[in-house]
């Protein structure tokens, strides 16, 4: 299957994998390149240490990174380093997503790094195209942990109609509810060049996800997630208002999700009892990040697995004659 | 394009317009239905002299009609006239969305009349299948008007699964996001028979839709909606807690949306205001009722026109190389 972001990036197929917080390390990132997409480490949050040890457990494989670009901002307050630290491994891409790309466009060009850019709207979109996103992805609400409110069923072809109008050499990929060739095939019929999976690789034996939390997801259907903000609010994690993060339901998004003061009431002690549960890897007491394609995911195999049937699947479909 | 939607109901295209309230009379549905398509009439809370009108307006051309069913169930529960009513005019499809459609499956299948429902969830979905649904419709929250949570990209794959499992008669169709040939190929590759669309015929000359407000969809980026409760609030609409409906945003609902305390305390004032902005067609008063796909819409052309192009599209990206 070849489309631009294969030519690009000179893949073998149109996938990246989403660079999950915490759960893509570097041993889920080189699996993915290995098997013919692109893998990315999930810098998220910019702990430096734990930056070093995935580019570490990556070895030689070519990897991109992400980091959240709000807190990326605040971090660099006092200094650039984290964007330096990760420049300095020369990854494949530089991947940032919630927030305003703007600041670092020109520093990560002048490494030589593509710029790709999650959005969760059109007019964010518009924004990362404008300061010299390589790559947009269109992130839908479906998917697992943070996002906003658009799907990406719409959100993919405005963004491509927009992109066709205003930055034709701009790609697009689709993220959000996509786990299988279904997904991928539907994605490419949006408009999209490829697509990023995040909840189906948070679900690969080479993830950094607790088996329990895995578990869980596989026995869940779609219809047991939630968007909340309530993990955030727990760990003291100052997500701006508009992003929220989807997880499977659990005994402490059913208690606190309709009642933010009241948690805010109790933080102290339901912080702790969510913090330690989440280092525990325990879907009772800390929440399972993962999607709505939680309903189509039933089993853990190693990511090029993954890779190989999901490819395999989109291209018997677009073989397909639909004429009947 | 020949799926078992087109083949189940003799049709040239696997597309049905949605029963939208108000919007979808007899004259929309009859133009869908002679366009190659199934036109719905949108009987909603079930108006019995607009029924009659409407069924008159569509005139000898073969139309399904939809009703809400939480509605029809509180209106039956003083004789069960609406439904017997509908059922009267030999509906080509009776639609069911929003509530339990078991207590009136019999009866419309002793009247010949194959049942659609449309679902929200996977759970719904099962239900509806276990109480005899032909088809199934299951529609994503991107959708215009009334819905729920789930995603159109995650619900149709994991809606088809578990129908191929246990009910593979039972056809699919996707609904919520999809407005020209590219949401139609995509939901086709998702594993549907078919879509249901809405928005897309709403902004069609032959739907009962005022010029100002298909107007404002049009001027819409898909950023613009939002799903909420205070429309039906306004109205004195009982819908059950778990539905709200997608509109475009207005001063109204900005000003009420986080406040649905305070738009009840002064319900009487503001409930004027916005029935009169409906009646008059004012967007500024009132809310459009439209989905996200307002994005993806430009123009207010018949409805066959509509549907040729949508129908065109799809089977251009399906008959593409896509090995590259």
């Amino acid at each position: 299957m070849k489309t631009r972001l294969t030519e690009k990036f000179d893949l073998k197929h149109p996938v990246i994998s989403a660079p999950m917080a915490f759960a893509a390390g570097g041993r889920l990132a080189a699996a993915v390149t290995s098997a013919g997409g692109l893998g990315m480490i999930g810098g998220a949050y910019g702990d430096p240490d734990w930056l070093e040890q995935e580019f570490a457990n990556a070895g030689n494989a070519r990897v991109g990174c992400g980091l959240i670009t709000w807190k990326m901002a605040a971090k660099m307050a006092g200094g650039p380093e984290i964007l330096d630290r990760v420049l300095d491994h020369a990854p494949a891409a530089m991947f940032l997503s919630f927030g305003n790309p703007a600041p670092y466009a020109a520093q990560i060009a002048e490494a030589g790094v593509p710029l790709i850019c999650q959005v969760q709207s059109l007019r964010d979109a518009k924004a990362a195209a404008d300061c010299g996103a390589e790559v947009i992805v269109a992130q839908g609400a479906e998917a697992g942990g943070h996002g906003e409110k658009r799907a990406t069923m719409t959100l993919v072809p405005e963004v491509a109609d927009w992109l066709s109008a205003h930055a034709p050499d701009v790609l697009l990929l689709a993220a959000g509810g996509i786990a299988d060739g279904r997904g991928l095939a539907a994605a490419l019929m949006l408009g999209a060049d490829g697509v990023l999976m995040g909840s189906r690789f948070w679900a690969s034996a080479e993830a950094n996800v607790s088996s329990a939390m895995v578990d869980e997801a596989i026995a869940a259907t779609g219809d047991q997630t939630v968007r909340s903000t309530v993990m955030d609010v727990a760990r003291g994690l100052n997500w701006p208002q508009r992003y929220t993060a989807r997880v499977l339901k659990n005994a402490f998004t059913e208690r606190w999700h309709g009642d933010v003061p009241g948690l805010m009431a109790d933080a102290e002690a339901q912080a702790a009892r969510w913090v330690e549960g989440w280092a525990a890897g325990d879907p009772e007491r800390a929440n399972t990040f993962v999607g709505e394609a939680a309903g189509l995911i039933h089993d853990r195999p190693p990511a090029a697995d993954i890779l190989n049937a999901v490819v395999a699947e989109a291209e018997g479909l677009l073989r397909r004659n639909w004429d009947g």
